[in-house]
This record gives C-alpha cells, structure tokens and sequence, in this order.
C-alpha cells in the first residue's frame, strides 16, 4: 500500500455529511449480483435469492483497538473490513456486502479519511464485497468505526460453533501468534521513538510480524479450498482473541473436550525467533495473543485423508467427551487446563 | 417506561465481553421466522426466501447525537432503535432484524447498560424485529451506539427517493417540528438546574413536545396503512433532517422541482403555542427542526381519493418540472426558495 505524501489539508465540514459520503462512496464500484441497491437512499435493497444470509457487526474505537501512531489509516480502513469479512467466512459462507460507519473529531482532515476509505476500497475489491451503506458523524473525541458484513451461503452449508463431536479432528489454518508479536515490536519502537524522535528503526527482521498486526487477511480462501476438497468442517470458528479463548467457546458450544497438541501448534520462524529475543514464550502468545484472524475448525475423522499434509491447515488436537475437559498436551507430555487468557477490553 | 429506582451498581469488568454480551441477550426472545440464529455464533443466520432485503444503519454518539443529563438511558435504547427501523419503512420495507453496538466508558455500571438494553427490547416487542447480533466494547469517553436494520418486501414493493414524478402529490405522516421544540424544551430546563438544582419543573403544557423528542416512533402503520389503501408512493423518504432538507433529498434524486404549501404543513397544538412563547417561526421549525421520523412520500394523482381526509397523513404540496425549482408557498401566497437548514454535525 503505497501512502500519499502530499499533505493536503481540507477541513470535513467545508463538505457536510451527505457531501462527505457522496464523496467518500463515489469511488465504489457495485460489483455483487446480490446488490440491487446500494449506498444513496434510506437503506441499501439487496436480493439474495434461496440463499441464506449471516450478518455480524463490529466495532473498532481509537485508544482500544487501534493506535493511530503507528496504524496508518489506509490500513486501518483494510483491516476494519477484514475482521467482519473473517466473521462471515467462520460461518462457511462468502462474504458479499458491508456497511461502515465513521465518527471522527475535526482534527482529521478529509484526506485522512479518503486514507482509510481506500483501504476499506482495497478490502473491497480484494474480497469481493460491495460497500453498501454507512453513516458519517462528527466525534467529541478520537475515531471509530462500526462494520456490519454480510455473506451468502446455502442453508445445508451453514457451520455453527456448535458441531463438534468427539473425536473430530480440530483444525488450525495458518500459523498463530504472529500478529500479536507485531504490536509489541510497534508498541517498543513507539516508545523508542518516544525517547528519541531522530530514530529510524529498522524492521525487516520483524516484517511478517507486522504486516500479520496491520494487515490481516480473512482466510475465504480456506472456505473456498475446504469446498474444493469436499470437507465441511462440523463446527468452526475464527482466531480473535486467541487460540485458547476460541477453543473453549468451540467446546463450551459444542459440549465437548479437547486435546491440544503443544508442540503441532503452526508458528513462524519469525515468531520464534522474536519469541527468544522478547524472552517470551511462544506457546502462550499462540494461545493468548489473538487477532490473527485464522480460522479454528473441526472435522471429522473420515476427513483426515482429504486434510493431511494440506500446507494451509494443520491438525492440532481432537476432541473429546465434555467430562475430559479442555487440556494442553505439553512438549514434556504433561496435560494442562486449558483457561481463557482472551483479551477483554473491559478490563482496567 | 417505568424506571428502575434501584441504585445497584455492577462493574461491567466483572462480567466480561462475552458474559456481558450473554447477559444482555438473554431476555430477548426471537420471533421472526426469517431469523434461523441470532446472537451466540461469529455471525447470524437469516433466511428471507424470495423477498428482498433492505439494510441500513446509524450511529448515535453522546455528546453529538444525545444528552444523558435529561435522555434517559432506556429511552435512548429505544430511540436508537427506532431510527434505523424509521429507515426500513421508508423504503416501504417491514423491519425484522436490528444488531446493537455499544461502545461505553467505565463510569456506566451494568445496571445503566441493561435499562439501554430494556429500552431496545421495547422497540424490538413493538415492531416484531429481532435483535440478532452486536458487539460491546469499552471506550475512551463517554458512549455511542451504532445500530444496523433490516427488513423485507417483495421486489415490485420498493420504495427509493428517486421515483417521484411532476403532478405526483407531497404527502407527510403525522405532524412536525415537535421533536425539535422538545430539544428545546428540556434544553431550557437543563439550564434551569445548573442554575438551581432544587427547581422542579411542571413540563405537563410540553409532554407532546417531550415524548416526540425522547421517544420517537417509526410509522411502519403508515406503510401497512397504504398497502391496505392499495397505494404505492412513488418517492418516499423519513424526516430525520428536517423538511426542508427531505424534500430537497427527494426533488434532487427524482429530478423534479416542488410546490410546498406552508398553509398544509401539519403542526400540533403544543408545537404553535410553544412557538410563541419561544417567539420562533413555527414554519421554520417544520422545515428545519429534524427528528420528527415521520414519512415524507408523493403519490401519484389518481391515488389522491385513497388518501384525502386520512387523519394519518396530509397533502402539503406538489411536484413540478425541476426547472421550476424547490419553493415554499406561504401564507401570503409568495413564493420562496428553499435550501437546506438540516443538521450538520460537523459544522462548528
């Protein structure tokens, strides 16, 4: 994502709220056969057909979820989608509309917001979904943005949290932990550069970890490839706020146990290595760090054939009778309870 | 609305996001049969069958949109939601499902949050919608609200802003200006109290005026009223912004001009006789006070027996050739221009 230099400055109620979303909107292309309608009226007219509809919201606020010092906005727009877009894809369907709503405070520009609606653009245009609505308000303080997606899916295909049985294999795509490490390498250089402003940091070493914190992907390409495969998972779910925290809301919803394989859990080499330079360990940032936005399923066993050695995904664990409880199986072969160590934005 | 005099106060830290969540939800019951799963999954499930869908969406920031010093917060719950489902009946849509996000600082206990949540549940009992989905955050300052609506109709039922014609009648649901005057109202009073906070105010000669502005109604009987009178407007939109702003929205998108008749602009008892003692133009309030969410539609000449005489609904004026512009008619039979004074959040 190549950032605009030019610093060009215009102040957003030169505009107004209708003219800032004309503005804004003007540059999305309705690509969906789903859409009939999309942003300019009382609300957006879509036409889905027989198929089924999943809808989730979310909600990202300045100084909780985002850092606008180190998160460029371009990618903070990027990333706004992309976490609805994982929601919609946890469910075994294809992602098709999403609606954004902003409030800013006058201290951002126009310019700044066009940053961000270029990198919802992006997002957009990468995964297929039409913007189709939104409201733009002023903010007494800071920003936030509200994403709501929506996806398509037949009913026989619909995959709830709830499915898993015991012996089903459970399921990770890609590896974990990474973009958890990518904020606190942003959060030491922040304040490194809070020390000393002259400092030009050199990140290379770190890049994958960033670019996982900054620019996450929804994994519709899992969807797609396990529709290929002929593999529909019995219960799934999408890596928010962390491997262990995910597991438990899998087994809790499906009233089962788990097995967890320690040493299967997927890692990047450059997870391992800042691991070792952070002196942390690595096993705890996959369970407990979050937002890799991987998507956590379960399969059944007859399905291992079609699965294994699939360098997408990575069998971790299985599950078992509810009474066995939720365990870790350690590199050491000790088995340990598995607690919610998940973020929680209420906590002081 | 009965308030709860009880002064429990629960810190939300103690539930969780997901407990909290949980908590919420837990009294809300689901009834529409195109909701197949609603909140506890990565997304919710609907089915519409072979209707079409229609999505939109708001966000309400304390502070910008609403004063917690004289809004109470069950009221604002039920406020929220019903501007979205005013969105749904203004593409001539019955509502069915809501998502609620709420942002909230630590100062709010789970108390304040569940009498929000009663007022939400309220509105989504009386307009048969289903709350389906949200997501619950904390943040950094005060306390915003971003609400998400659908609804359904058949395709041949669609109702956009563009389809008015020349000749077609301007018809208003309801009466205007009140909601504003009652901003007005306990705006006053506001200032009363800081002044003397012993002072009881006797608000009975302004309850009209109050309620309009504390708890507003969506006219979905206006849409069930003109199907069963076999009327299809030809543009319609909801009054959020103010008259003037509306028409301007509507005659803009059908590319027609307008005849508005200041004469037919409904206005109640209270609205008038508060005007004068506020000494304000009351045709100025109609046109620019916003927040009436009455419908705002035109209908076609020949439809113009169905309608005369309804109680629910007046005819305030005509659409023209666009080259004859947008003008209010008044009470001395001049003929003015009018522009938009609707709100602008972003103006300073």
């Amino acid at each position: 994502m190549i950032e605009d230099k030019s610093f060009k400055s215009t102040n957003i109620s030169e505009l107004g709220e209708f003219g800032l979303i004309d503005h804004l909107t003007s540059q999305f292309v309705i690509k969906q056969p789903t859409t009939i309608k999309g942003v300019g009226d009382d609300a957006a007219v879509l036409d889905f057909k027989n198929q089924q509809v999943v809808l989730t919201t979310d909600l990202l606020i300045e100084g909780v979820h985002f850092d606008l010092s180190y998160m460029p906005l371009k990618h903070l727009g990027y990333k706004a989608a992309i976490v609805n877009i994982s929601d919609v894809c946890a469910m075994n369907a294809t992602p098709t509309q999403i609606t954004v709503s902003i409030a800013i405070s006058n201290r951002f520009p126009l310019e700044a917001i066009e940053e961000l609606y270029a990198g919802i653009k992006i997002a957009c245009e990468k995964y297929g979904v039409d913007l189709v609505g939104g409201d733009t308000t002023s903010s007494t303080k800071g920003m936030l943005i509200s994403v709501t997606a929506l996806g398509v899916l037949k009913a026989e295909d619909v995959v709830y949290r709830s499915g898993a049985k015991p012996n089903d294999l459970l399921v990770v795509s890609g590896d974990l932990g990474a973009a958890y490490l990518g904020l606190q390498v942003l959060e030491r250089e922040k304040q490194v550069f809070l020390v000393n402003p002259q400092s030009q940091p050199d990140l290379t070493a770190y890049d994958y970890l960033i670019e996982r914190h900054l620019k996450p992907e929804a994994r519709k390409d899992i969807i797609e490839m396990l529709k290929e495969l002929d593999v529909k998972p019995t219960a799934m779910i999408d890596i928010s706020d962390g491997l262990s925290s995910e597991i438990l809301h899998l087994c809790k919803q499906s009233n089962v146990g788990c097995k967890l394989y320690e040493d299967k859990i997927p890692l990047d080499q450059q997870v391992i290595s800042t691991c070792e330079e952070f002196n942390i360990n690595s096993t705890t940032v996959a369970l407990s760090g979050g937002e890799d936005y991987e998507l956590l399923f379960t399969v059944a066993q007859e399905d291992f054939d079609k699965i294994k050695g699939n360098p997408s995904m990575t069998i971790i664990g299985f599950m078992t009778e509810a009474k066995e409880g939720v365990n870790l199986i350690t590199r050491a072969n000790q088995q340990i309870e598995i607690t919610a160590q998940g973020w929680n934005s209420f906590k002081e």
